[in-house]
């Protein structure tokens, strides 16, 4: 049973999951996705541009809290810790349907070429929005690369920790971000003891 | 005046990369490179699957040469030596020719979404690549995804001034090496440095 109570947006996520998961993305239409929702095509138009962005919003969206997070950080804060007060801004905003959903819709990314080439896309844009955040607070060039390389592997690693199936399903896995804290914090000490 | 006397493969590149320029990607026939090569569709076909190809084959066999420098690497160095390694068996293979064509590829590649995405995919295959050839030597986890991101940045701030224009365009730009080599040792001073 889901311990989420789904709105429209969630329904049409769920919706469109499924039948990829059915008979494969490129075969899905918005129809289908509307009517598996018990929704109207023009609902799925007022949430998602196209099929698509149901599995690339997510990034825009994490894209956008994350630089909020650094850009809200205290001014006189270490580069890492603003990285991390952006990694907290986006894990606070994690859901129990984000956990349900992120698995599956990894597996429907990975199935397709061209939706892995589209999250890759995405995903060096993480990096690169995170950089900018941090060169805005007046940190210099390597150091924000670095920085911001070690934010989005620590939350990938931490996201993929969360998300991961443990030995009772009912067992409540906490919030995110004690898995992207501790990821953050395992990734500094391989940047900082690398020889 | 090209400072290179161009094969086949590289003619094919180059005749490519104009009319991209020229009309764009999505416009032009594998025939119309074949023909301003001075070559045959079947001379395309033996260097390159496709045109898109032209674009990605220069991916693939970079992360062929970065993971071969690091398997080749002592068993005794650190894991950034083995990366420094992988480095310069990468840069000790590009040429003038690459030098010269390095700035188009990307001109093309920008220009084009489709393009954006699976370059994209690419270079997150890149860190991987390297992260899985330094796994084989026995680094773990996060010291192995950490010194293959800074591999992988490293090596594109290398190319990016390597092959930016200088004040003298006749002036010999030196080895790639001296570049990849002096990005790295920035961005692990960056990164041993963070707070």
């Amino acid at each position: 049973m889901p311990r989420w109570k789904p709105n429209a947006r969630q329904r049409l996520v769920m919706a469109a999951l499924s039948l990829f998961a059915e008979q494969g993305f490129d075969a899905t239409t918005v129809a289908q996705i509307a009517e598996r929702a018990e929704l109207t095509r023009s609902t799925f138009f007022r949430h998602f541009g196209d099929k698509r962005e149901i599995l690339t919003a997510g990034q825009d969206v994490l894209s956008r809290l994350l630089a909020e997070g650094i850009a809200s950080a205290p001014a006189d804060v270490t580069p890492m810790a603003a990285v991390a007060a952006g990694l907290e801004r986006a894990a606070g905003e994690m859901t129990s349907f984000n956990r349900e959903v992120g698995p599956l819709l990894h597996a429907a990314i990975e199935a397709n070429e061209e939706l892995r080439e589209r999250d890759a896309l995405k995903s060096v844009g993480l990096a690169a929005v995170m950089a900018e955040a941090l060169n805005a607070r007046g940190v210099g060039g390597p150091t924000a690369q670095v920085a911001a390389e070690l934010g989005v592997l620590a939350f990938k690693a931490g996201f993929a920790r969360w998300t991961a199936p443990g030995p009772d399903p009912d067992q409540d896995p906490g919030d995110l971000a004690t898995y992207t804290r501790a990821a953050l914090d395992e990734l500094r000490a391989a940047a900082t003891e690398l020889r």
